[in-house]
């Protein structure tokens, strides 16, 4: 039997400001990655999301950002360990007080944007953001991009963590995502999607842009929920997964 | 026996910005108001304080304000019930992070500036606040100042609480303080300042500006720590209890 | 023959989040209140929006509010006059780069929010953005709300001003506006609030929401260009104008 | 007959916060470099300093940083050139508010922090900065470290540019600064930094920490103001520039 998590990010309204469904994919998904009001959230925000998730049962992460508002936490900044670890730690915490007093636990941490796609090679950031999950709660799962070295580092340090993959995005030979500016960076093809999702989780297989066959884990699967196409794919790899066999369940 | 706390507002640097002397004020208070990062703090200064409170033996409460770096937080913004909760509840959050690293327990929440000056009559703010402490902790102590609404409603919810005095502050007759603006507003006199501290913990009374006789209760003692001639002066209210036999500790 | 202007509040995204329809509302209008980036905006957006109205023929005028991008520059903020006035210059200095830029000069100064609210009746904020306004140019125009106590301070200064009506909101006898929370603050029948601008534009009269009759000053129209509803509404406006006998045209 | 501008950088307090004593160096140097507000300074801040800068003709500049007040603009941040150029043209226009405010022009523009220093070697965000300078106002002299591509991307275009240089920092062989972080990166002997830039403003000449001879044109010196030590080595500075036939005045 196969089972794999859906995960998406929620929680980036911002005062005034809309974006995303969340009210929507939280029907869909098994699990939330939530902003804590860095790269985008705030208080109100996720007040409201953690409590969307207590009502869908649905799992809170936090999703942790560089201190970048205008630019969404997109931008690299190069900031220092301890920066790092006490930048995630300030956010993870904030968004506990809200998992906190919805009865909830914090079931893990999946960093965001620039400082994700940090973590597939950088051992300083990774080893930052690990500390400050060890430091707060050893219970946290970490939640990292399938190859990159934030999930070796987490696991040497006795966590649990998720590999993420996802459905809409082709991969380089070393598993890092194709770059959004590269040609067949994005896996228009949704019936091709699906099937890629469905042989990542049961096979273990991907095959990258190059063509070449790659080995990956796939424990959680990254969806979107903005507008009506995101939501109606979302629906077609539900529909897809139960006829494979895989069960959609959270971690 | 008498007994007060010695609390005193530290982490109120920002960045490369320095404010106040925390390594110095920490050796003589028993507890430490910590700044949260919005307006004043951040996650790098918070990290320190709590790991020289950690080293001290000092408690740490959080000292959470309004989204307001460029003002301090000393400047009233009128913001909604949830907006008030939600702020304290995330603030609060943030500053857990970093007493949980450490192995420390949170004490209590001590409203900073606009928002704890509003405390002494807005029952909306204040009921806010309680909400958003009873919502994450109930063991949280409320630190209000002699006389304010928020201590009432606290205790109402449930909670504990302790009566915040200050030594260098006249009252009015309604025990709020006088205005900085209004003439008198401050006692320079430091023996009539440590008089009237004795005063208040041991009796229980302080006289107002205009010469009425006031009922106060002093359960904790606000001291500050910027600055040589600060310092010196807690170090005499120190002497002065000692010689009174009022116990300086913790709640 | 009667005239009026009309304008549109512009240039409200932020970063990675869109907020109106600047590129739709721009074809129907005569002059943008751009956002400077404090409670809305960002440079990026000011760019843009400067370059549409260039390309268009429409004026620029800057959209000061305070400094709370979270509460969208909706809650009063309590501020010292400097300090009004400072952020203020700041703030029109700010976009007059990008007007200077593309060759355009900055034609007025509309306060935002909670700051342009306190207008009405506040002197010493009315007089602040009206001293920061005589210190950068004095060739501004002041956009101020019907009755405001900011067009009597500006034109007691030598200033040039516009009064600004509203299409859909109702008035207070005193020609403030029906807050929000009351019941018939909107004008929700859109043949009615025609009929209501046309007789402000060319009678200068409106009836308030008591059902008393008012004199009321109506330079430029403000309209909203946030969805089909609203553009098409605008579109409505201009047919009715053109067949009132009403130009369309900036001050 | 020789001749150096002294500049400082000025205007880096925010709200609460104290950096640097701008009323005491402003008195012995002839260019002030004003934060804008991003990494450093706010409004009240910049129109002081300003003021200041009017009283004592001093001429103003302004010192654009990223959008990093917690990291004070010395970190560095990935940015578009779009985002560059605005980014840099907003906060010139926010500056030039001020001197205009007071009567006087913008003399130049100087990048601060991880800006200034990838203006080094890195060819598009120079030539983002200069095409904002450029829009804005071709009168706008351009301050470079000695050796950057940005003084060559500035005169290319056409402006007027000022070679800086340090009296306290050491050169690597391409004249960028040596590292704060290696040995050797602070010139601490004062009458060897005094003889550095005498050599540097009379023969153009610089010793790079490897011994190699280099050619540096120094136009304008760097020099700190924040304590009391740094004001006294300005002072001794400004003596020996007296002794060394070398006039100090600005461009």
């Amino acid at each position: 039997m196969y089972s794999v998590d859906l995960n998406s990010d929620m929680g980036e309204s911002f005062g005034t400001y809309r974006l995303g469904g969340d009210e929507d994919i939280i029907q869909y998904v098994t699990t939330a990655n939530v902003a804590c009001g860095w790269h985008a959230g705030d208080p109100m925000v996720m007040d409201k999301v953690v409590r969307l998730a207590k009502e869908r049962g649905v799992m809170v992460g936090a999703h942790p950002g560089y201190p970048d508002l205008m630019g969404f936490g997109r931008r690299k900044m190069v900031l220092s360990y301890q920066e790092v670890k006490n930048y995630v730690k300030y956010q993870i915490g904030a968004l506990a007080a809200f998992t906190k007093s919805y009865g909830l636990k914090l079931q893990h941490v999946a960093p965001h944007g620039a400082m994700g796609n940090q973590c597939q090679y950088d051992e300083e950031i990774s080893s930052a953001i690990v500390e400050a999950i060890t430091d707060f709660d050893k219970d946290l799962i970490v939640y990292y991009c399938a190859g990159a070295v934030l999930g070796q580092i987490a696991e040497s340090k006795g966590l649990r963590t998720a590999s993420e993959i996802f459905a809409d995005r082709a991969y380089m030979n070393d598993l890092s995502l194709v770059p959004r500016k590269m040609e067949g960076s994005m896996i228009t093809d949704e019936d091709a999607a699906i099937a890629r999702c469905v042989r990542m989780i049961k096979e273990g297989k991907v095959t990258a842009l190059s063509g070449k066959e790659l080995d990956i884990k796939g424990d959680t699967l990254c969806v979107h929920g903005d507008g009506p196409k995101a939501l109606a794919f979302v629906q077609r790899i539900r529909g897809a997964f139960a006829e494979e066999g895989i069960e959609i369940k959270h971690l």
